[in-house]
């Protein structure tokens, strides 16, 4: 097991990465301040690891009430929440009751939310079971909902007492989900770690099938990333939203084709190699360097090519992102692979070519 | 003008008390992030005040969007949350766009917690029309809304800008609003403030008749032992549940007559006196310091009769409060008037001699 301390002062908090973390009951005790956890997870989860972690808990002595949501980016909602709402009142949980989110990313920003708001606040633990939760949703403190008329548009920062990355959960991930998660893995080495992208390129084959060390070392590795980036800008005023690379877009393809048609990762991708487009034509990228992230996406299994919404829609759905600043479009965009600025020093017109390029290729 | 700075860190804000505030765009203006502000009220405060803060407003060339809910309690939920919502996206309000609550507790807490979830988290002004939440609620940074299980279980703690507290608003308030306002007042004195309590005897029949000096003086010096306890305890650990006097009490009244058949000053004033009752019983405080909290209740119009539910519909309803650790009931009594402590060492018999007592009385 290799443990990661993520540093934000009185709310840091440990990481630990490696196989069979759910009957490990001496890794959750110590963050509890009392032997009572909900925990939340989904009708596909549950059956896999709900029985698991419950019986490592009930071992310990700790009371566990299970919360099981329907599955779904298109149940992360305010619905949803009052689910979890319901049933922690329903059983009288207090403040110092324990949230646990056992899932995906949907259940980590719900269950987080669902933490940050109850009672204005009771503790939480993350136990991701999607690579991409755990590279990406687990660290940092973004919890929330979705609103009809956007993609987390409510919701609050708010740290997790502990994250357990047990990777034996990756093994029954559909192959879809393992590579949605491949795709902030990449991004990690993309905005500012090229050391970490040439080794993704020589090991990607290995993280297809699971290798434990492999896959051990790239969640520790793109943790590392996320909470150095986190660290040092909780709040998202700066270097934090380096981390949207390929979001902006992908949210407008999310949030067109509607929630949950295409995978956050699958959008991410997608979105991703329209960044690179954008900072080929302002000349910032090299084709060459183009190409090799398209290499490394096609072999983690991710589409490259995005859906074509036509440049018009793009541009709105854009505009309704948070990461707006007076109305300028903001972008995370590559200067070479390993090195990303966020910047609306782009040329719009570039934006509509590469918009308008889509599905022309 | 008198001006209250709250410290708490990075997140202090200041206070301004004073006449015709509305009317100073100068007071409001260095706390924008940019010049677009979402006012919200209701359908009672905005025909009375919303074009008067709005033209200040507007005349410093700052863009203004009108957001007008309905009026009480009742609407303090995630229905009326949404509304919020709905229109902060539906005009594309963006992270630097600052919400004003334009109105009373209800408002002020919607608000606030709208700001604290909408994007994460958007700036907020709080501008209170009742005397409630010019002492109360506007300070210390509680936000939330109310569960049908349970009021205020869903919420956030975040801070304020600035609170602006226009004491010219009063003169439209209800007179059992300010009543209610005034149980909060006598709150301070009792819990920690006993100079206070003594002037207010001297002067309730001046804060009734909404003199202008005393009433700036009363609110002032609520505020400041308000924002002392809070500073000390922004999170609610320790001291600052001294500040719920009453309320555990009081949240039980309201609960079993439904929100908004007692207003929560009163109910709050009638559970000062079950938990005066309480520390009588346990020796804590004396028959004549009853009768002194007793009359300056009185004095200031409001009631001190709790309603009759039964000593088992009390204890149930109590045992659903927030503040119950490890399923013991911690309360708030007085020992001596201008000091207070949070306890659950009182013996358990005299509360329901207490709670049986009501209504024979």
């Amino acid at each position: 097991m290799q443990t990661l301390d993520v540093a934000l002062g009185d709310r840091s908090y440990p990481i630990h990465i490696g196989c069979d973390l759910l009957t490990r009951a001496e890794l959750i005790l110590p963050h509890l301040k009392r032997k009572q956890v909900a925990i939340v997870t989904n009708t596909t989860v549950a059956p896999l690891y709900l029985e698991r972690i419950t019986q490592t808990l009930r071992a310990a002595d700790i009371s566990v009430i299970p919360i099981i949501l329907p599955d779904g980016e298109a149940y992360k909602n305010s619905e949803t929440l009052n689910l979890i709402y319901d049933a922690l009142l329903e059983n009288r949980c207090e403040r110092n009751t324990t949230l646990i989110a056992l899932g995906g990313g949907v259940i980590g920003d719900l269950t987080g939310y669902a933490a940050a708001t109850y009672l204005r606040g009771v503790p939480f633990i993350q136990v991701p079971t999607t690579l991409l939760s755990q590279v990406d949703s687990s660290v940092g403190g973004k919890t929330g909902i979705n609103h009809p008329l956007g993609k987390n548009m409510i919701g609050a920062f708010y740290q997790p007492q502990l994250v357990l990355a047990d990777i034996s959960t990756l093994s029954t991930l559909p192959p879809n989900e393992l590579a949605a998660g491949m795709a902030e893995v990449i991004k990690y080495g993309l905005i500012r770690d090229l050391e970490f992208f040439e080794w993704l390129e020589q090991n990607v084959a290995k993280l297809n099938a699971l290798d434990t060390d492999a896959m051990s070392y790239a969640i520790y590795r793109s943790c590392r990333n996320k909470a150095e980036v986190v660290a040092a800008d909780e709040r998202e005023s700066g270097e934090r939203a380096l981390l949207n690379l390929g979001h902006t877009f992908g949210h407008a393809i999310e949030n067109a084709m509607g929630y949950g048609v295409w995978l956050h990762g699958e959008a991410v991708a997608a979105g991703t190699m329209l960044a690179a487009d954008l900072s080929r034509r302002m000349g910032w990228l090299s084709a060459d360097d183009v190409t090799r992230i398209s290499k490394l996406l096609v072999a983690a299994k991710l589409p490259v090519d995005a859906p074509d919404l036509g440049v018009e829609r793009y541009v709105d759905l854009m505009g309704m992102d948070k990461k707006v600043v007076d109305g300028k479009i903001r972008l995370v965009l590559q200067q070479g692979i390993g090195k990303s600025v966020i910047t609306s020093n782009y040329d719009a017109d570039a934006l509509r070519q590469t918009l308008s390029a889509i599905g022309k290729g």
